[in-house]
């Protein structure tokens, strides 16, 4: 049996709390795309391992650094004067000792390539072959697989003494913020608002019964021809927020700011070329943005713990994170009893993965031993699935931001 | 009267709470340089604005990504292979039209010159003209302080719709982490530890009445002749822990690991030329460590924002950090009845700073109207001081991670 | 009249020197690639100055460094591990004040796309997205359009003080090591030898009547399957040689040696991924190859200074060294008693470029009045073209390297 | 016996040529200081591979690129704005195997010290700590100590099939232009003129008896309180060149022109914080400058092969063109009767260092037997030297730009 403590949650239901704040960073927020572009040069480089070698070798890249360009958006068009930089730092195994010999790990055009092609199918108004530089500053590494038969015979052992974070179910709030992020940046929607650009932050905020939401939507210039089209799309954006809204919180009163930073008496509009941010100074950085539930949620459980980016194999900072909420999930759903679910992970260097130093599980609700049983054999039976996160990760299956 | 709410805080004390997580990450760890790089930055940039035009103009150097290194550690000596890369990015006001005429900063010699110094007196076995490499990558902008003549005689607007966290008072545990690194990375300690680095990690895990505490500290190389001079410093870090651990938890149940990935039959031990673990692979980016009140605490509320680097003026996801918990501190102090006290203040982008949108108070304890009344007064107060917290946060006087 | 100075050249003909060496650096040479960056960075940018504002604006990128990368050929295939690095550095206009206010150049974007567009075009086994990042450090400056009636009005004034040399014709042996390099290069001989890459050195020695040729020859690892393959195309690539070396020097002994570094008893041979020796570790700079003849003749007068990347509207070190030699073909071909000619065009700054400092024109054979006057004339009337070699260069129809 | 050709050189002395131009850049030029940073960089490290290993190991630093930066003079003062950034690029051995196992050269830390303690000693007002940045990007390779046993005990072959050009003696305009420098950045001068800064270039013309020096010496900004000051430095300047002019060409008419380029009534004038233009925009590169005699002669033999930075012991880039102006200077010193003497020296690769494809000499002056017979005795000799060139180099003593 795993070490699992199973507790009462000593708080109200979130639902209930007097206030409450949200935040979700979209697909093309500087802070995303460095999450993005790290997952996904982790994630490549994973599957070659696996090709080459049979095993995810390690590597971390959950440090990718996104410097802002200069652009010059003006409706109907405009263009990118400076390139967005992308470096993406860390460390990976370059060179492998196998038993014919030294190979070597094309680590530096795996990643690039890995980035481009995220940008390019996350951002389409984006031309990687100009309005970015992609770059990197990996640390290089060997490894020695002669002789290593247990590799992958084996639970990865932790690689770290470090915590993971999670809970379930969504507030009323969370469920708002989120879904509208994802449907703004839904190919329905995209198809609909031609304009909409994927740089669209959402920042929710409930008092008592009343939500407010903030939505910052950057509008691609070349798709306005003037400040009464970049006013009608505001408006469309507003409508499909609402829509969103009523659904997720239908007893709720709602209210909806878009892009509230506008002047439109001094020619101030928030139109990009490219649909982000980024290509006008706002920077990134990987870890910096949404939890591995897509929230930012500062009254909740947080891991300061990038996920995007680390190796999936064995560091506890992106699995634990991953399995603390899926662990607060399940109960939630198998146990009708637990209104609500925090979960804490803790993990000792050298521990098997699925062997944490610690596991607590508090619950809302009236603890039975019935109860908590079950709920130590959900957790036991969650922590063994640790291996199967890591396949479900690289094959880009696990939301991780 | 500002927008401050008073409730209940529906939470046991902290203490009573059966399992904590508390983590400090110390002077030369690369989360924390990349804050302490942004942060000077920032400040030596704010005093030449200040000195120059009389303001503090508009920047953002909250974007630091350090890269590790290489390095050969050996006992009694080793080098440096490959220095530590620096990169501090963000924007800045680099041309400034006074009615004298334009003006130029030199924004870049200004941040290089305030990184070296930085690392120059914090890591004194860092050699900054050859084991680190300073860059930046500044996005440039203008102002135009002609005609600006109400400049700095009002409150500066909030930048960002963004919230600030922070309670009070700091719990067992949270006293024992802060200070055991607290008192690692003093000069007395240091100069009877005279091999002991920089790079001092703190993991802090209590269940119950149990405190375990996991203690990485880089140890210099060339100040220790052998592995038994190696392990005799390890012991004494462990006695430094262990007294710390005693003054600020008597009743508790102590354990302290020191480097525990060890392993001397390999001959691994953890030390460093230069007592940082980024001078060997280590990268580390701003806002990825501390929190403003130093500490990382998965299970308090916490903020994504980072303090270190933003402009002290109008930057919400700096002052309303800091102010958050100062508010709480105050309430703590001067409300007896408050026994514990968790702040969220929300900016809305234009309002004045010392005026949010919501400030919300939650107190632990019987809440009265007069209990009510004086929590309010106190926040309005504290609120005002913001342009006084600006000051002390350029004079170097606030700790903001 | 010009201030021109005809003389007598008191030389042998250089066919009958005892020994003479020429080199040239094919297309795939680092040095070549960095050249053209610069050149097409330099073009791209005058023909968006041209289209947007109707003159070529300041500009100077003739500082392009390609760091070579990290590849793994193997016969039959291979892979680039890390990617060329290529930084075009230099300064250029990029705000323009005209009666419509402020204009902003893309200077970053256009320069990218140069640059990979050239690499596209040359180096078909070169994959831009992956295998090459381009960045750029390139100065920004400022014009100012309002009011200046007279630009383009009047010929540009020289920018430096600087010289330019030419000579003409060619030897025996210059016109055997261009055209081996022309023709191994050429359309007509990739289809036939689709091994072939691009980088490809040709050194010639001529010692008397007899002529030695050394051809290094990048073959692409994917197209040759073994050893015996690679010889094959070796000796395709000597005969093609041979071919050239006949036609061009049908009277000299020739011998021709391709790749003599290999080592078959070592398994070293000249094999590439992208066709240039730039994946693996060789590095190029703007400058360091061919003069603007397309050749490097280090027993004939040769400029240091770099033509690619210059502006072609009043960098002498590029329009001038292209001139001198325009100039001495021009008396070659008109005035059949000048057997050779040299010639040297001396700028002063702050003088029409079509009018130098002085214009020394040394031709072998028989001075006379007639021939002098002759002379001057070609001379003035060549100079007076100058403007009309601007645009041919930004058209890119004269070689520079 | 060496392969060494004799021939009479057919060209009149260099004085009796109609028209000369010679040019020097000097110490604080951008291409000098990339020529030094090179150098120093393979120097230091050629020191550090002697002194651990016994023998200087493969390395090839000659590709130094200089990005200017931006400043802001002032009579009187000003400032650095943005640092110039130097970029170190070539290869170099930073893994040794040897008996007592694989050994980890500090390349990183060594370049970067090399360069900045040379612009410390050679730019007075330039602050290594904040006005420049100086990284590096060098290939890493290994090396194999294991059982060489003859390594050192023979000479070193060739690594490159490449030429080297030289001649003496200096022509009366080459001294000139050559002592003009030297002694503007003199101590001496340097002391009487505080003012001057070290980036001088020297443009000299011959129009048969007629020297036109054009010189540009950047003055110091904060050692210049006004204009008028201005003037008398460029008068104190103008003095010391008139004195070196007279000193090596008493016969000729002298014409000096100091900083032709400023504009008084503008406001312009050649002032610079740091003593070269680098800190404004001026970019430099590595073998562009001065050829190893000091200068740039485009109406003599010249290579385009850069000597700065490349490794001392084998690339004949480096040695041939030294070894063949020594050789030059032998013969002209030690045979009366050869007035001005060219040489080029042609390598193949494999052959050792010491013994050319061929030795070209070519002698002003009657060839009889007895004069070839001693040349090619000095030419012998002379080649044999080409170790104790290695080591004079590694000791600094040998001027290479």
């Amino acid at each position: 049996m795993k070490n699992v403590v199973v507790s009462r949650l000593q708080l109200p239901l979130q639902d209930e709390i007097d206030t409450e704040i949200v935040e979700r960073k979209g697909t093309g927020h500087p802070d995303y795309i460095s999450d993005a572009v790290s997952e996904e040069a982790s994630r490549q480089l994973s599957l070659y391992y696996l090709k080459e070698f049979g095993h995810v070798l390690h590597h971390n890249l959950d440090k990718t650094l996104l410097v802002g360009g200069q652009a010059n958006p003006r409706f109907g068009g405009g263009e990118v004067l400076h390139p967005i930089y992308i470096i993406i730092s860390g460390r990976a195994i370059t060179e492998v000792n196998t038993e014919d010999g030294k190979v070597l790990v094309p680590v530096g055009t795996i990643v690039i390539e890995a980035a481009k092609r995220w940008l390019r199918e996350n951002l389409p108004h984006l031309d990687t072959d100009k309005d970015v530089v992609v770059d990197y500053k990996i640390g290089r590494g060997s490894a020695d697989l002669v002789g290593v038969f247990e590799l992958g015979k084996t639970v990865p052992l932790a690689n770290d003494t470090s915590v993971g974070v999670g809970y379930a179910p969504f507030s009323t709030l969370e469920k708002v913020v989120y879904n509208v992020e994802r449907k703004l940046n839904s190919k329905e929607t995209k198809s609909k608002i031609k304009a909409l650009g994927e740089d669209i932050k959402v920042m929710g905020l409930r008092l008592g019964n009343k939500i407010k939401l903030t939505v910052a939507a950057a509008i691609v210039s070349s798709e306005v021809r003037d400040a009464g089209e970049y006013m009608a799309v505001k408006e469309e954006v507003k409508e499909v927020v609402e829509g969103v809204a009523r659904e997720f919180a239908p007893n709720h009163d709602i209210e909806v700011y878009v892009n509230t930073a506008d002047e439109p008496s001094k020619g101030i509009y928030y139109i990009t070329v490219t649909g982000t941010s980024s290509e006008q100074g706002d920077d990134g950085m990987t870890g910096r943005g949404n939890r591995v539930n897509g929230l930012i949620t500062p009254m909740r459980p947080m891991s300061m713990e990038a996920a995007a980016g680390k190796n999936p194999v064995s560091h506890v900072g992106k699995l634990y994170n991953v399995m603390a909420n899926r662990i607060a999930q399940k109960v939630v759903e198998e146990v009708p009893e637990s209104k609500e679910v925090y979960v804490e992970l803790l993990s000792q260097i050298g521990r098997p993965i699925t062997d944490p130093l610690v596991a607590t599980i508090r619950v809302k609700g009236e603890l039975t031993p019935t109860l908590e049983k079950r709920v130590k054999e959900i957790v036991d039976e969650m922590l063994d699935t640790i291996p199967q996160l890591t396949k479900e990760i690289i094959e880009g299956k696990v939301q991780l931001f």
